[in-house]
């Protein structure tokens, strides 16, 4: 029983979620009603929010103030769904979550507008911290998110490119927000210089961790899952470490290079020719490979856990962890 | 002369500007050479710098850190450059100030992406003033400038619109900025709080009556003066204060309301109906009245003003105030 409890770092956390929920609620909130329903069902599908909790874990180390932490907490949520908003825009996606994204919904204008919105939103949640340092941390990992994606915009269709120039996009496009979520909790915790960096050394490495498992799963899955067409990257031009790992394996004169060059391209005009890419990659072996990588970091952000003295924040930190890799089993 | 150079806001500023300039290029700096030559463009092409003096007039109250009101005067101008990247994008707009606008050069996801990155890096100049004060009202500014944008889109395709509606709206688009330029300003000028909201107020009623005489101009000039054709708003269907007092002077009934509706709601297909509307509002001295608003709203700009102490910083507001209207001339 006592093992059951202290693994379960969601029920542990569910009534400061439900705080943080009503946060988000509230600043979801605008003044139209159709389009209200939108960002609230939006923020409603948020799934584990991960991002709040490894903030407010992080938090729990020394003396804290928990309506600053709550409120921290909903604002990089809130950061994250903003990304999303535009995130899927960019990428033209139709569904998300298994939900029609609102640019399916609604002309891209609209869509441009509200996820501005929803950053101002998180902006004014960072700002009620009153921290300075709380969002400077908060402005600096927004234009990280930003680095990531114009880097994945610019640069994700080479197959050329090496594993850092991934790791380089990633860190921007998912893990910055993760260790700016640690290390703010723990500012707003009052630890110690060595505990915000070790936090935040944890967050990236989860982050890199989740981001990793999800490029694998983009491979696994199809709709029903994953709530998108699997292969989606693969369509949309954007090389991930699978795709690196497998093309790393491949000689550039070969016919599977040529056909993997052509879906990466988006030249490639023969129906059934990128499910064949994908089917290619899962077959390579490239995915358990790029799963293994995901569990190398893993256990990184394990390790720095071991900095937080109070035991039963570290085993939540670990459980974390251990969470993002398990979510491919 | 001694008239001349006091009347001369933007010569006895320039200095100050070109330290708010160097900043600025520095936090438009991006990786991508070709992208970074984009936003540079846009930066320097940034007309009169006017949200920036405000900031730097309204602070020179009492005992102020230069340095800090540098950087936040920085800030402002790149939250407004990003906004109107993003503004571009939704309007699809080819032109902003004569130059072709980076969504008519890069696909929109890339377009969607630079406004979040200098969003991001304008975030970071205000998080750098250290103060949780300024960085609230910068955030809450930007939640201003998204909900005036949203009301644009959704509200002012209406000609049944009151002067309320759409006062409330420019305020959010333009005013809010001016308002929150001279809050700042002003606080971090350490001014007593009687003098924050008299320059939060001076800011409000400048950037009213610079958004009314925008609207007029936006009928008056075509692309050689303004950047973009004449008659835009209307073409994009939104009503402004020329048409709203034009409107009100037709019968519901009358062919040219007729006319104007099919304009407003994007229906008429005729070649040259836009431009004889344009034309009919131009006859019929709706113009001038909303010039005259824009008057009123700078007089009481200049009462707010006032309330500076120092003579030459106030006799530079009334100068702006006076600036902003006289553009029409």
């Amino acid at each position: 029983m006592v093992d059951i409890q202290t693994r379960d770092v969601f029920a542990f956390m569910r009534s400061d979620l439900l705080q943080v929920e009503e946060r988000l609620e509230q600043s979801a909130k605008v003044d139209f009603p159709f389009v209200s329903d939108l960002i609230l069902g939006l923020v409603r599908a948020g799934g584990k929010r991960l991002r709040p909790i490894i903030l407010l874990l992080s938090g729990r180390t020394h003396d804290f103030d928990h309506d600053t932490l709550l409120t921290a907490a909903a604002g990089v949520e809130l950061l994250h769904t903003a990304s999303l908003v535009h995130d899927d825009t960019v990428d033209r996606a139709a569904l998300r979550r298994g939900r029609p994204t609102l640019n399916s919904m609604l002309p891209s204008g609209a869509v441009i507008l509200l996820g501005d919105y929803l950053f101002a939103q998180s902006a004014m949640l960072a700002a009620a911290t009153k921290s300075p340092l709380v969002v400077g941390i908060f402005a600096s990992t927004l234009a990280d998110i930003c680095d990531g994606q114009l880097r994945e915009m610019f640069v994700a269709h080479r197959l050329d490119q090496s594993l850092e120039d991934y790791e380089r996009r990633i860190f921007g496009k998912t893990a910055s927000l993760f260790a700016g979520s640690a290390e703010m909790g723990a500012i707003i915790g009052n630890a110690s210089e060595t505990e915000v960096q070790a936090l935040r050394k944890y967050g990236t490495d989860v982050g890199m961790a989740f981001q990793i498992v999800d490029d694998v799963l983009d491979f696994r899955e199809g709709t029903e899952q994953l709530g998108k067409p699997a292969g989606h990257d693969l369509t949309q031009g954007t090389v991930t470490l699978p795709t690196i790992i497998y093309a790393s394996g491949l000689s550039n004169s070969s016919s599977a290079h040529a056909r993997l060059q052509d879906v990466v391209s988006g030249n490639s005009d023969e129906p059934g020719e990128v499910e064949r890419v994908v089917q290619d990659i899962r077959d390579s072996g490239a995915l358990d490979a790029s799963l293994r990588e995901a569990e190398k970091f893993a256990d990184r952000a394990k390790a720095q856990a071991g900095v937080v003295t109070d035991q039963e924040t570290q085993d939540m930190l670990v459980e974390v962890a251990d969470f993002v890799v398990d979510r491919s089993a």
